[in-house]
Parts: C-alpha cells; sequence; structure tokens
C-alpha cells in the first residue's frame, strides 16, 4: 500500500466542512498507513426505536462510508464519490459515542474498496461494511 | 403479496417516533399493497462536501432503510431489524427535498428482503437499494 | 432509457462464447428494451448440499451477475466488467432448469447499476441482486 | 471466538459431498481458530470473456461464498445458509488455480457474517466478499 499523502490534521479539517459529519460530531483519533480511527459524540436525535433507545442504522451506515472514504483520502488527497456501500448490522447500538475504524481493501485509480468496523464503548463490533469509491473522480477534479 | 395490516396513520405515528427519522421530517405520503413512500425535508446539516453542497451519503442510506423497512411494517405490523444493507448511489443529490419508495421482494416469516428507491424534487433516481430484516424478532416481542 | 443496439441473436453469440456460460446451458429467450430473459439448464454439477440437492448458490449468484450484465450488453454493445455484485437468496433451489431476467436501474456511461431476478420453472423467485458494471472499459476498448 | 468444532478432514469430506465444489476442485489446505484456507483447480469451463480469457466472476463469487460459509462450518459443525452475498472484483483473475481465504465477521446463533479474499497463484487479491448466514437453521435440523 502506498504511503499516507495528508495527516490526520489535514483530514480532520476536512471532515468536519462537511456539515452532517460535524452534526455526528467527528474526530479522527488513530491515522497510521494502515487504517483511520474517528469518533463520534452520540446525540438524543440519533434514536431509532423509542422504546429500545437503539442508535439508528443510518448514522452507524454514515460511519461505515465516513472512516472507508477518509482512508482513502489519507491515501489519494480526499474523499472520493461512494459508489455503493454495504453495511452489516451486528449488534444494537446503545446510546453512547462510537468509533469507527477504516481500512483500504483494494486501491485502484479508477475504483477503490474500503472496508469499515463500528465499535461500541465498550469496544464491541456493533456494525461493519465495505463501499466502492469512484477514485478516477479525484483525477478529472485536480 | 398478503394486506397490509397497518395504515399509513399508525405508521406515520411509529415512524417519527423514531428521533432520526423525525430530524429527517419523515412523512408517510402513499401507501398501497405495493408500495410506500416516504418524503424527507432537507436541511443544512444533511450537506456533505461543502463546496459541491451534495446531500450526505449517510442520509440517503438511511433513507433507503426506512422505506424499506417501513413496507414491512406495513405487512408485519413494526419495522424489523435490518440485518444489512447495500445502497448504491446513483447522482449527486443537491440540496432540496427527497422521496423515497418502499417495496417488499420477499416478504419471509424468519428473514424478509425490502428495497427502496429516492428520489430528488425532479424525480430523478439518486439512489437505491436493498436490505434484509430480521421480521423473526417481530414474533418473538409479540 | 436508451434503445437496445444489440439483437437477442448478436447477444446470444456472446453469451455462450463464454465456457462458464456455456457450461450453465444459458439462452437468450426475451429481450426487449426494459429485461433480458436468460434460461439455464440444470445438471448435477450443479448441487450443492448432497442430501437437499439444493443448487449451489454460485451458480444463482452467476445467472444474476450474468442477466444483469447482458441487459448492458444489450444497451451498451457488451457486457461490461463487474465493480462488485449482491445476490440475496430467497428459496432454495430445486434441482431443475432456472430463468434470470435482467433489468437496467441506472445507465451510466462510467458505470451503471443493474438488477436481476432467478426464478425457478414453478415462477418462484429463489434469488435476487444487483450489480455495478464499468461501463467505462467499454469506451476504452472500442 | 469459539473453537473449532470440526478438523480439516472432516470438513474436507463435507465440502466435495457438495458437487459443484467437487467439480471445482475444491480443497482445504489451512484450518485454524481464526481462517480457513481453500485452493481452486482451474478449467477451462470456468473462463468468461473468451478472448481476455478472465475467470468468470460467477466462480469467483462461489469460492467467496463457500470459503466464508465453511469457517461457519469450523465453528458451528455445519455450513449454514447463505441469506446473501456481496462480491468485490478487484482484478481480473487469469487462467490458473485460486486460493480463497475465509473469516468469521460475527458468529451469532441466529446469524453470522463471514468474510473471504480470494487470491491468484502470485498472491494477488482477486475478489473478496463477505456474506449472511442463517445459523439458526443448524440448531432446528440437529
Amino acid at each position: 500500500m502506498s504511503e499516507n499523502v495528508k495527516t490526520a490534521e489535514e483530514l480532520q479539517e476536512r471532515l468536519i466542512a462537511n456539515h452532517f459529519n460535524e452534526w455526528m460530531g467527528l474526530k479522527i483519533v488513530g491515522l497510521d498507513e494502515e487504517k483511520i480511527e474517528i469518533s463520534m459524540v452520540w446525540r438524543e436525535e440519533m434514536i431509532s426505536n423509542p422504546k429500545a433507545r437503539v442508535t439508528h442504522g443510518g448514522i452507524l451506515g454514515a460511519l461505515v462510508d465516513v472512516a472507508a472514504d477518509f482512508m482513502i483520502a489519507a491515501k489519494f488527497g480526499a474523499p472520493a464519490p461512494t459508489v455503493d456501500l454495504r453495511v452489516d448490522y451486528h449488534r444494537a447500538a446503545m446510546p453512547g459515542d462510537l468509533k469507527a475504524v477504516g481500512r483500504i481493501v483494494r486501491a485502484g485509480g479508477t475504483l477503490a474498496t474500503a472496508e469499515a468496523e463500528v465499535f461500541d464503548g465498550d469496544g464491541k463490533l456493533v456494525a461493519s461494511g465495505r463501499g466502492v469509491y469512484f477514485t478516477g473522480a479525484l483525477k478529472r477534479s485536480s
């Protein structure tokens, strides 16, 4: 795998320039050549089932997407448009902050595949998934 | 396909008891035996790329999930836990309200598959996808 | 959706030039502007679980892929490389010929999404799914 | 993760009792608590595009499914029905034997998620993916 071309600080700025990411309170808490770690601040509006008070699957899906795409950003300079995303839901995510860890599966110059895992505060895996990203779009716009 | 066991009014109440759905301003605007139509009210916090001002993929994914799951709710009485979800992103969704249309692919008593399409204000398809839902959980809790 | 640029006869020739498609006995039995229908001839080697004698999921997945990609071929002139594929298994497919029906979800010049359903001899839906195809590769090679 | 309840020898017998797996020449070449390795013998009938002579995506998808499901078999005693499968195609697989490596993502007693990677003879990643398996079916039949 090639070296990262962006630092955690540069990526953090880009990360929360994104309004929805800022709403989720996202913060890059780790970055090396292999993976990126992003923390999320839980908020009441993220509740899905009001009785069970579990976190909405849409939030978990967004986290998988963002963590996967920002590992791509670390390698390619910017996040790439998501072509498609698959998310597996493993456990109910109870109210509380979450952490997502993103990794590259295959870094191609036209299309790249990346994956991410989402953990709750106890370190339990609550969701995971993978997406395909159109890295070819980054060349066009540069 | 079996008849709906819930009306649009009953489902609407359940839909926005869900905080994140309420945050997205979701409203059931159509329901028949084949499909459910849910509208979403756009808000500034949904922006992803701040320059391009496109709507965050996590929002589109949440819409696919909710529309698919509430068509299941119409048939089974309540939304079922999402096992996994796949979302395909077809076009950038520019700022503006969206509409999602959900349909059942296969309604099983343990696992069901449902799909949804998301349209922008011009009626263009911006995203679509499908999920597997654990309908078996509904029997347990009843 | 644009008109088909290939006829069923032209596509059939291309379909079985593919050795694995020929092994599956694939034949185009219907083609219009909206969908392609492809039949498969069952064979003993397709058995998965030897007691239950169900057809291997890999065969059903291949059928989803081929039917989706050949509807793309009808529109674009040739099948495009599969970027990724999702297959949902709805029912066990007992020994017997199958039929797959492919449709376009979104026909882009770089990436296209197509879907397919697989039916058994009784017309029951046994599997369905969708794939993303790199239609951009077709321009490069032409 | 729990210990394996089946040995490679026991799983190998079950693996090729499956006709399609036998046709693909599948053989378990490695098994520990974390992963299973399965080799495949290439054959001419697996060719897709006759000019490019690449291996059919259906074969790669079948390999992902089998490797993921047989790691589940190592933990649960038998392969479980596939609920759905996602396969990402990373590189063209040229003629030649392949190897698939399967791992568990989340081992639940009703539903489990497992993943697999497929490598060519040079050790290059040609495909990868993940599936959801209905492990609840194993309890019913025992």
